[in-house]
């Protein structure tokens, strides 16, 4: 009987790999440590949360108690896994009963990332906080009710949730201004959620531009929806420390030396990867400084693997690793491993930088490579066209503009990446540019691609293949 | 100088090519005859415009005259090309200045297909249309409205509309009963048209499914679907006659001896190539019986092309010819003409059979090779699954039940096609698959594919993920 196969990270990637290597091997020992109480959450869906059109943190959860019980998963939680010896195949873990080494045979580090928000001074005032976990959801959603009325039993997520810290935000006076630091995915969603109950919003960007990821023509769109809901919108503009009064967020101060008095702030500016687990062993971080993995997310240890938002991934369109830590990449790459641990042995396949964008209307996504320089750096001689076009015929009701930008390398017309907004089932169209990054597809042969034709659909001629018929006649 | 361009039909392929080849090569003569009056007109908005949701005929007009004289293409309405001889390299022409002979340089035959109606007897009646064209829609609008009240302005399309005719069947008095005879997509959708006007519908489909290059889940969807709007299926029942009183359809009798009452009926059971002008020509037909081009468009006869509705093309997945006449192939085929004709040589593009349907809230989507006897003929050794997934996280609200199923080949798990069906963003999800087809993507692949996720767009693993998940466990 082997050693069991111990995941260190109760999320995405972790529950991931145990629930596969327990399906296909139940006679494995699969041991979870999770450091906190959540297990398998939703982070995307967070801001809905906040926003109220999802009610209650457990409905959050992608596995219930119940479902990881029955699956036969070891979980332990609270408890930290501190140190790894690879030579020993051991980990060391500190729990409510204390500490203790766990033999591994196989081992998952599933450790995710952290918010960074030491750039920003005062970001441990109350009022404070960042977007990372369903701990602070509670508290942001606990901060905007009504003190008189707010009962932490209306947020759910008993037994799991920090409920003292909830109180403690529940107590608040409700503030009307809030700034939000860092104009990222995260912050774009929570400035909708924060309209939707009728904050006032200030949107810190350091750079010129929203959403950096989902290039110029996206980003622009974005800021113009923002600014239709009043949000009031600081690009450019560094947020250098955050002021307090009795301990509470009261104001803050930029680079620039401008201030605004604010009574709440969310900073969240962007996230590292947890790998100070890995210090000092033989397990390698790659370029990008996360966790080195090959294409079965194996690092340079033998039974050793590593995934989700702390490891890098291969990427379909440069061949090099890159970090990008999203939901399904984490999800993806779990379960290949957990069948790999299993006997299986499955790719964790590459990751394109797919995602998808809410911003109030407005769906967004973005797909491969569409920086020039990155692009660049990774040997191609980039072009693009970007193009609007009617998301529906244009004489059926409801069609809207929609918003496509195609990158290419020059050379050989190989599609590079892509990016899309509109109001209109503009967000899963980024899956017909996704789906053309794995197949290697040029321009040209996106543009010949039959994709689908009903008027309350799409017209005859979809967004996509309009952008790749413009980008085409450029190569 | 060479002699013209000349182009037989007037509508997307024809108008494409026309277009595209003028742009490029504007010193170049380009002729097009069209033995009716509309041109480049949308015929899948017909139904829309039946309903209501489109006003006027002209909206459905992708080119206005304006548009098209700009271009300077030389247009002939109500010119009738009779005859074509490829040695003289002419084509004979009945106008209303008389015959004459035009000698062309190249030739593109766009002239479309034809709706079949002669299996059923009483098709001629009054009251019994196809419905292709905007004069069969104009005349169903017509019969739908209130003979107090109707006038033939308010349908729009002057001066092409054959108002003689819209005359007539406004001042029908409007059925209060309908048959669909056919249940394919023009049936689908003109259900949804007649059900908006209150008609009570029987929709007859000879066999056992509707919509059959849909596939079964998303038939039987579509199914329960239209009886959810009092649409009455009638399944497995072939109409043999339409029951005529006074000239007017007043019933209808089914082979197997049941009879009902209708005052209408819409016959769609299927459209035929029109080819007869080639038949005694060096032209080639292909194994569908249309005319068969090669990877640029042309035919048999170096110079003389073929596209739209009245030609095959390549299949993506079989690699075979296949006659799908479709909105974007005709569009697509008929432009790369016309830059190959202007000296820029440009493939057609190989075809996939990728459409997509509205039955009333459901919306569906279908691509590449999806019955397993056709998959068979093909050489491949199909293998399906269908599988039901949420459209978004399950927890967003919003979130509907979508279904796909995919179809792979066992042996090397290539991808062969798919079909989908939902109330969120189903269609477009199709071009996820059909750009999978074009790239050649195995089951695998797919699965490994870097796809959206946003909880208000798609779950983690969007229903297309999880279609060849469950799919690539079975090969």
């Amino acid at each position: 009987m082997s050693d069991p196969f111990v995941v260190v990270g109760g999320d995405a990637a972790g529950l991931s790999a145990a629930s596969k290597c327990k399906r296909e091997d139940p006679d494995r020992e699969v041991i979870v440590f999770e450091r906190g109480r959540w297990v398998s959450y939703a982070h995307c869906g967070e801001p809905y949360f906040v926003k109220g059109e999802v009610e209650r943190l457990e409905d959050l959860l992608s596995l219930s108690p119940a479902e990881i019980d029955e699956r036969g998963i070891d979980l332990r939680r609270e408890h930290e896994v501190t140190a790894v010896d690879t030579d020993a195949e051991t980990v060391t873990v500190d729990g409510p009963e204390g500490t203790h080494d766990q033999a591994y045979g196989d081992l998952l580090i599933a450790t995710g990332g952290r918010a960074v928000t030491d750039p920003i001074e005062g970001a441990d005032l109350d009022a404070a906080l960042p977007m990372h976990g369903l701990d602070d959801a509670a508290a942001v959603r606990a901060m905007l009710a009504d003190p008189s009325s707010f009962d932490v039993a209306d947020l759910g997520g008993d037994p799991y949730v920090d409920a003292e810290r909830a109180r403690r935000y529940g107590a608040m006076a409700p503030p009307e201004t809030v700034a939000i630091v860092g104009g990222g995915y995260v912050g774009v969603e929570m400035a909708e959620a924060f309209v939707a109950h009728d904050v006032e919003v200030h949107l810190f960007q350091r750079g010129d531009q929203l959403v950096p990821p989902f290039g110029e023509a996206v980003a622009d769109a974005a800021a113009e929806t923002l600014r239709g809901h009043d949000v009031e919108l600081h690009l450019g503009t560094e947020v250098e420390r955050l002021e307090g009064e009795d301990g509470r967020v009261a104001g803050l101060t930029c680079t620039d030396g401008t201030t605004l008095g604010v009574e709440a702030a969310l900073v969240g500016i962007g996230i590292r990867p947890n790998t100070d687990l890995l210090a000092d062993t033989a397990v390698r971080l790659g370029n990008a400084g996360a966790v080195a993995v090959d294409d079965y997310g194996q690092t340079s240890v033998d039974g050793v693997y590593a995934a989700g938002d702390c490891a890098e991934m291969r990427h379909v369109v440069t061949g090099d690793t890159a970090w990008v830590p999203l939901g399904l990449t984490a999800n993806r790459a779990g379960r290949a491993i957990g069948a790999s641990v299993a006997g299986d042995l499955t790719p964790v396949g590459g990751i394109a930088g797919t995602a998808m964008l809410k911003a109030f209307e407005l769906e967004c996504g973005r797909t491969g490579i569409v920086d020039h320089e990155e692009a660049r750096e990774a040997g191609f001689d980039p072009v693009s066209r970007t193009i609007t076009a009617s998301s529906r015929s244009g004489y059926y009701p409801g069609a809207a503009e929609t918003i496509v930008s195609l990158t290419a390398d020059r050379e050989t017309g190989r599609l590079l990446g892509g990016t899309i907004a509109g109001e209109d089932r503009a967000a899963v169209r980024i899956d017909t540019i996704a789906t053309a990054l794995e197949g290697g597809l040029t321009v040209d042969e996106l543009e010949r691609t039959d994709l689908g034709y009903a008027p309350p659909f799409s017209p005859v001629w979809d967004p996509v293949l309009v952008a790749a018929k413009v980008l085409g006649g450029e190569i």
